[in-house]
C-alpha cells in the first residue's frame, strides 16, 4: 500500500494492516472538517476526499456568494488549508488561503483562498475544476468535493423565539440558524432536493471510511443527509460510516443538546440513515448513564458507540473544545478496525 | 552562458555572442513595461529584472492603496503576468494573476493578481518579499521590484485648461494626468526624494542592458527619471540603456507629441541623464526630416536612434499601436551590439 501521509507514532501496530482504511471520505464543513482532514492524513490513506456544505451565507463567503452568486467558497476553502502539505510550501499555501484583508473597507474580511477559488471557478468554468487546480498548485493531500455545484440555502424551524413556546419560527439563513436564541427543532434546505455533485456521490461510493461530522450540527451536519443522493449514497457504499459527535454543545444552534440528542437529530432528517461507528470523546460524556443513553440512541441507527480520548489540549494542558487530529486519528482507526472485525 | 529561454528563429547568427545582455533590466510600468518585458524573454538573458513603477492610482490598484495603504499593484502584477513560464502552468497563472472580477458589487474590477500582492505583503512584511514568493510561485523567468517600497502621488503642471492658454494647474494623480484634456508641461512626484528600493538601484548596476519605454510616458516612464537615485544608477552603471519609443503619442497626456519631443521630455525632468541607444519605429518615422529631427533630440540626451520595425500587426496584418515582443526583442539585441562596438 503507498501511503501520502506519515502516521502518527502511537498508532497501535496492529491497525498497519489489513484493517486500515485506503479511501477516506469526510463529510461536513468548517472548522470540524478542517480537524477531521488533519486527522484523515494521520490515518496516511491513499486519498482523502473532503465532501463539504455550500450552505453557508455568512462573512466572505455570503458576500462572494450574494455578490457573484458563486456556491460559498468558505468551508471549501478551509478544507484545502487543512489539506496543504506539512512542508514549508505548504505552510506558505495555508496562509495565503486563509489571509483576510484587513482595514475597514470592501475588502475587509474577505479571505484570499475565497477570491482564489471564486476566480479560479470563472477562468475553468465548475468550481470542481477550480478547486482540483487550487490544490494541485496549493500542492493539497486530498480532494475538495463541494456536495452540491449550486449554493444551498438553509431554513430551521425554531422554537421559543416567542413567549408561547410551542409557536415554530421559521428562520432563514446559516447565519441566522446558528445564531438563534430560540431552540432548533428542524432544517431543511432550500432547494430540497438539489442536484448534487457526482465526484461527492462517487466520493461516498468509492470510499473505505465515510465520516460525517463533528462540526455546527444543524448548518455543517445535517445539510448533507438532507441531500437524498448523498442518503443513498451512503445505504450503498461498502465503507465504514462513522459519525464523530461534538464535543461540546454549541451555543446558538444546539445549545442545552445532550450526545444522544445530536444522535437523535440526525434519524430524525433521514430516516433511513445507517451509520456504523459513533465517535464519542471519554472525558466529556464520562458517567455510566449518560454512556448508556448515547449507546441506545446509535443502536437506532445501527451503531456502535465508541469511546476515545479525541480532545484537544491547549498549551498549558487544559481541554479545548476541538478534536485533537492525532487523537482523532487513532479513533478513527481503532474504531475502523473494530467495524471491520463485526 | 546559461539561458533561461528560447529565441526567436529570427535574430541573425552573429549576434549570439558575445554582445549578448546577460542581464537585462526594463523600467516602465503598464502595458508597455508588459511588451518590454516579453521581448526580453526573447533575448535569452540570465536574468531579467523589472523595476515597476508605484504611482498608479486607478482602479483596483488606487482602490488597493487607498483601503489597504500599500503599493499600488497592477502594474506590478502586470509585469508578473508577463514573465509567466510559457509552458500551460504559466498560462493559467497568468490567467489567475489578471482575472478580474465581475458583477456590481465591492470585487467588481478587482484583479486576483493584485490581490495575492497585497495579501503576500501582509503576510511576508514587504512587497519585495511578497513579489519575490509570487514569482517563485508562479514559476516567473525574473524578478518584479517596485522602484520605491513607498506608493508615490503624479503632480502634473497642465495648460490648456482655461480660455487663457498660458494659465497652468496642477493636475493630481495618475489617473487624472493620463486623461487630462490639457497639455501636460511637467510632471513631479510626491514625495519629491522618495527612497529607492534597493533591488532596485542594484538591478540598473548590475545590468547589461537597461531599458527605460515604451509605455504611459508622464505616468508610467518619467516618474523613474524623477527618483534622483535612480538617475544616479543610470550614470554609474555599465549598461548599455536603450530608450524604446512610443508607436504613438497617446491621447490625453501625450497628445500631439512628435518623436522628438518624447525625448526633449526626458531631458527636461533629469537634465543629466545620458541614454545610448533610441529605438524608433520605422513604418512610424519614414521621413527623412522627421528623423533627422529625432536623431538630433538624441544626441542632445547623448543617444543613436536605432531604427527597426517594432509594431505588432493584428490577426489581419494590420498594425497595432503596441510593440510586437519578438521584432522589439531583436531590436534591442541589435541595438545592444551596436553601443557595444561603439
Amino acid at each position: 500500500m503507498t501511503t501520502l501521509f506519515d502516521a502518527p507514532e502511537d498508532i497501535p501496530d496492529e491497525l498497519e494492516s489489513p484493517a486500515r482504511p485506503e479511501i477516506i471520505t469526510s463529510l461536513g464543513g468548517g472548522h470540524g472538517l478542517f480537524q477531521t482532514l488533519r486527522a484523515a492524513k494521520f490515518c496516511s490513506p491513499t486519498k482523502i476526499n473532503a465532501v463539504v456544505t455550500v450552505a453557508d451565507d455568512g462573512g466572505s463567503s455570503g458576500r462572494i456568494r450574494r455578490e457573484l452568486g458563486q456556491i460559498p467558497p468558505g468551508d471549501l476553502r478551509m478544507a484545502l488549508a487543512a489539506l496543504t502539505a506539512d512542508a514549508e510550501a505548504g505552510e506558505l499555501w495555508e496562509n495565503l488561503l486563509q489571509h483576510r484583508f484587513g482595514g475597514h473597507g470592501a475588502l475587509a474580511g474577505h479571505a484570499l483562498g475565497n477570491l482564489m477559488i471564486v476566480a479560479l471557478t470563472d477562468i475553468l468554468g465548475t468550481s470542481q475544476h477550480a478547486l482540483d487546480q487550487i490544490a494541485e498548485l496549493a500542492g493539497a493531500q486530498g480532494r475538495i468535493i463541494p456536495v452540491c455545484s449550486e449554493p444551498l440555502d438553509l431554513e430551521a424551524e425554531v422554537s421559543g423565539l416567542d413567549e408561547d413556546a410551542r409557536v415554530m419560527r421559521q428562520v432563514r439563513g446559516q447565519v441566522a440558524v446558528a445564531a438563534t436564541p430560540g431552540q432548533v427543532r428542524r432544517v431543511r434546505i432550500i432547494p430540497d432536493n438539489p442536484e448534487p455533485n457526482a465526484a461527492a456521490i462517487e466520493a461516498i461510493l468509492d470510499a473505505d471510511l465515510v465520516t460525517l461530522g463533528p462540526g455546527s450540527w444543524f448548518s455543517s451536519v445535517i445539510p448533507h443527509i438532507l441531500v437524498p443522493e448523498v442518503v443513498e449514497a451512503l445505504a450503498t457504499t461498502k465503507a465504514t460510516k462513522t459519525v464523530v459527535l461534538n464535543l461540546t454543545a454549541e451555543p446558538g444552534e444546539t445549545a442545552g443538546f445532550s450526545a444522544e440528542r445530536h444522535i437523535h437529530v440526525l434519524r430524525q432528517h433521514a430516516r433511513d440513515l445507517k451509520i456504523d461507528q459513533i465517535i464519542v470523546d471519554t472525558k466529556t460524556l464520562s458517567s455510566p448513564t449518560e454512556r448508556d443513553h448515547v449507546e441506545r440512541a446509535a443502536r437506532t441507527i445501527g451503531a456502535e458507540v465508541s469511546f476515545h480520548d479525541v480532545q484537544a489540549e491547549d498549551g498549558r494542558g487544559r481541554f479545548t473544545s476541538v478534536h485533537d487530529p492525532a487523537k482523532l486519528s487513532t479513533a478513527l482507526l481503532e474504531s475502523f478496525a473494530v467495524a471491520r472485525r463485526r
